[in-house]
């Protein structure tokens, strides 16, 4: 049994503290916010003064990564504080002995549902005993944990943003268009899922094709001139990105 | 029942011809390819004279588009002609008085199955009656037929560019840091899957988050000293375009 408190009262905080109070290993789980006027929005959640977290085997600080800093100041020496900040060393947990990171590579929001048996967590600590108790605490929500170092965190946060949010941008842009164009955007899903279904299984430089890979140029011009602004912009630098990678690669 | 001749022997001409084949709506279905030394890989492809497409109701051209003047003007007056092409007008199919596009909003490989219940097809005709045989054929293949204009079919084919073709380049970056990061490719599999889930459920302003929309300076400048090259290029205008359209768009 482990006595858990999560500080924070945002999404991250949210999914973690949820699956760790379904979970029966748990003994408490404590949530606090570092905004004494921001009152979690989660109505179960057990709000509790700070000082009570001295009773804590562990503290997980889920706030934004400009807070982390004074957040850990206030944490009473004694539980193993992590944070789970994909870019933020944990030397900045320097009022702590006992300190590590707990890095959830997923993007989470209130309204969705988390498969947290799907989600890799990214564990790390300086200290070799630390880290088996953070280990711990990360197999209670995910089966899928690995230890890092926090060079390859950073790396994994970088291309987290690949992954995520731009490939969210290049979506956005076929939304517009689809509006504009009177198309319904889910024509779409059938080729998204073949593209993801690819980058599963194939390297990707076998699943790249299209006038870029191709340099065919009359595609290429007559794309951009239905473009305009920045989507055109993106359009031109992936082109040339696309052309130089893949003919040197390959 | 139809008769069917399809020209090509590339992945499109693959797998129109094997599901027509397998379809029990279909007369006969002949392949041929334009390079005559280039019979087509499909083993069992009924490789048939030119001269036989005048018996036809309708021959679909799903060659690369350069060629398809080319081959449009070998065949006989008569059947319906169809491309399958995104990017080319009908009229280049000046040779045929019974004309349209049949375009499949898909990427085909030969290694990979098609759902071909899930691909939309999009067709086109100046002629009403040839554009409901058209529709005859298409819906053999998908029940997802819809009727577009040129311009429409256009800009689906540009868009089709940043769904596949951009987001496998994104993809590709993300894999090559994996190699060098000593990390498995697989652990990014949720979170594209909740991405695209997120793209398919919300608007994407909704779903946009990450350092570029907070304008977040500390990790966007984090990140670009991780990064460089076309890569950091890609960082840098990705982040720019989503900052700009996120902050006039909400």
């Amino acid at each position: 049994m482990v006595r858990i408190g999560i500080i924070g009262s945002g999404n991250v905080a949210f999914h973690i503290w949820r699956q760790l109070k379904a979970s029966n290993q748990v003994h408490t789980v404590n949530i606090w916010s570092p905004n004494i006027n921001n009152k979690p929005e989660f109505e179960l959640a057990n709000v509790t003064p700070v000082n009570y977290m001295e009773n804590d085997d562990i503290v997980i600080i889920a706030t934004k990564d400009d807070v982390i800093e004074e957040v850990q100041e206030i944490i009473p020496v004694g539980p193993i504080v992590v944070h789970t900040s994909g870019f933020t060393s944990q030397s900045i947990l320097q009022k702590h002995q006992k300190k590590g990171v707990l890095y959830p590579l997923q993007t989470f929001s209130k309204k969705t549902e988390i498969q947290w048996s799907k989600v890799p967590l990214f564990i790390e600590s300086d200290t070799t005993s630390v880290l088996a108790e953070i280990k711990k605490v990360a197999e209670i929500l995910s089966p899928n944990v690995q230890i890092v170092t926090e060079e390859q965190r950073k790396k994994l946060h970088v291309d987290g943003v690949f992954v995520n949010n731009f490939v969210n941008y290049l979506l956005s842009i076929v939304e517009n268009h689809c509006q504009k164009n009177g198309i319904d955007k889910s024509v779409f899903n059938p080729l998204l899922e073949e593209t993801i279904r690819k980058y599963q299984s194939l390297p990707a430089k076998d699943a790249q094709t299209g006038p870029a890979l191709r340099n065919d140029q009359a595609t290429i011009k007559g794309h951009l001139e239905l473009l305009e602004g920045k989507e055109k912009e993106v359009y031109q630098l992936l082109t040339k990105a696309i052309h130089e990678k893949f003919n040197h690669d390959v």
